[in-house]
C-alpha cells in the first residue's frame, strides 16, 4: 500500500478554478461523472440529495447578482446546483398514505449526503481533465435561486459547482499543517493549536507574498470574519421549504 | 477528455466494507491520505473541520455500544471521528480580544466542509487498497462520544470512518438512475421522479434477491423510515456545544 496513486495525486492538484475557456462540459462526461459521484457513500442508501444543471442565459445570468457578482457562474462550460433532497422520501410517504416527517437529523443527513456526493462528483470532473470551482455565495439569497428554478417543496439548495475547462492556471494553495486537523486521541490543547496555526500563518504570508505581493495570514480574516454571523435568514429559508432544524 | 480513468473505476468500485482483517493502517498510510483529503474545497479556506483518530481500546469498545452493537468501530484497522469545528476560529477571536458568534451558515459550513474533506478522505483509502465504512449511528448518543472523548467546546461530532484491511467482498449497491438525481434545469413533476424510482425499486428488487435471496424495493423503507424524526436530542447537543442553528 502506497500512497504515489493517481487519485492522491489528482488530489493534491486541487485549486479552484474561477477562469474557464468557453469549451462546453460534454453531456456524457457529465453523465459518467455524476453516475461515478453517486456511488459515494449515503445513509442507509436514502440517497438525500439531487443537482439540477441550470443552462438557460437569463437565468446564469440572474445567478451573477445572487452571487455577489461572480461572473464564472454564467461563463463556467456548466453551473450545477447541488441540493439535499427530502422530496423523494415524502413522494414515497405520501404515495404509502403517510405524512413525512423529519428534524435535524434528516436535514444533516442530506447536507451530508449531498456533499459527499459532490466532492466525489467534483473529482470526478477533475479526473476528466475540467476545472471546478464550489459556489457557496448562491446562499446569499436562497430565495431567489429557489424563485428562478422554482424549486418543489423539500428540496434544499446548499451551493452551486461551477465545471469547465480551465483558462488559468492557479498556484497550489497551502492548508493548516495535518497535526492541526488530525488529532490522536484528543483534541490539542489552546496552546498547541495556536503554535500549528502560528506556523500556517508563516507559509500563508510566504504563500501571498509570491503570488500578489499581500501580507496576508491566515489568522487575520478568520479573527474578524467569525465575530459575527452571517447569511441570517438561512433558517427560515430552510423552514419555509419543509426542514425542521429542531 | 474521457470517463475511463483510474479516479471514476475507483469511484465506481466502492462499496461499504463492514468485515476486517487485523491488519493496522500505517500511520504513513494515514498521514497521506489526510494531507490529500485536506486539498478537498473549503468554504473561503476556513477550513472548518477536524478528524480524531481512536487507539484506546477501552475507548473504541465503548463506542460499540454508542453505535448500537456496530463491532467494526473496534475491530477496522483505524477509527476516526469526523467533526465539524469551529474551535480554532474561537481561538483567533479571542486571541485578537473578540467573542465568537455564528449561526446556521457558520454551522453548515463546518458541515459541508467536513463532508468534502471525508470523502476525499475515504477515497484516498481506497486508492491505497483499504476499505471504509461511515459510521453515522456515532450520532445515536453524541453526549456519550463526546465524553469519551472529552470533545472542547466548538467541535461539533458529525459521523464516525472506520478504515482497514478488506475482509469481505460485497457485491456494488445499485443507485437511483442518474436522471431520478440530475435535473436539467427543473426538479422533475412527481409522476416522473416515481416512475424512474419504480425502476429502481425493480433493481433492487433483483439486486437483493441475488444477494440475501430477501423482498426488498427502495421505497418500502424509505416510506416507514420518514414518518418520524430520528435521533431528537441532536439539536440539544450541538446547541450545547456552541452552536447556533437559528
Amino acid at each position: 500500500m502506497t500512497d504515489a496513486n493517481p487519485t492522491i495525486e489528482l488530489m493534491r492538484q486541487h485549486r479552484s478554478i474561477r477562469q474557464y475557456t468557453e469549451d462546453a462540459v460534454p453531456d456524457d462526461d457529465i453523465a459518467s461523472a455524476v453516475a461515478a459521484a453517486q456511488c459515494a457513500s449515503t445513509s442507509s442508501n436514502v440517497q438525500a440529495y439531487c443537482i439540477i444543471r441550470v443552462r438557460d442565459a437569463a437565468t446564469r445570468a440572474r445567478l451573477i447578482e445572487v452571487t455577489g457578482g461572480q461572473e464564472k457562474v454564467a461563463k463556467a462550460g456548466a453551473f450545477f446546483l447541488i441540493c439535499a433532497d427530502s422530496r423523494r422520501h415524502r413522494l414515497l410517504v405520501e404515495r404509502a398514505g403517510g405524512r413525512y416527517r423529519g428534524g435535524l437529523e434528516e436535514f444533516l443527513v442530506g447536507v451530508i449526503d449531498a456533499s459527499l456526493f459532490a466532492q466525489n462528483l467534483s473529482l470526478a470532473f477533475e479526473s476528466q481533465g475540467f476545472g471546478i470551482c464550489y459556489i457557496g455565495s448562491v446562499r446569499n439569497d436562497l430565495k431567489e435561486a429557489d424563485r428562478l428554478l422554482a424549486l418543489p417543496e423539500g428540496v434544499y439548495p446548499l451551493f452551486g459547482l461551477c465545471v469547465g475547462v480551465p483558462d488559468q492556471d492557479p498556484p497550489l494553495r497551502p492548508r493548516l499543517p495535518v497535526e492541526a486537523v488530525l488529532m490522536e486521541e484528543r483534541y490539542p490543547a489552546d496552546e498547541v493549536m495556536l503554535a500549528a496555526i502560528d506556523q500556517y500563518d508563516e507559509e500563508t504570508r510566504s504563500y501571498f507574498r509570491g503570488r500578489s505581493g499581500e501580507d496576508r495570514d491566515w489568522s487575520g480574516p478568520i479573527s474578524t470574519r467569525f465575530t459575527k454571523p452571517g447569511r441570517r435568514d438561512l433558517a427560515a429559508y430552510y423552514h419555509a421549504k419543509g426542514a425542521d432544524l429542531t
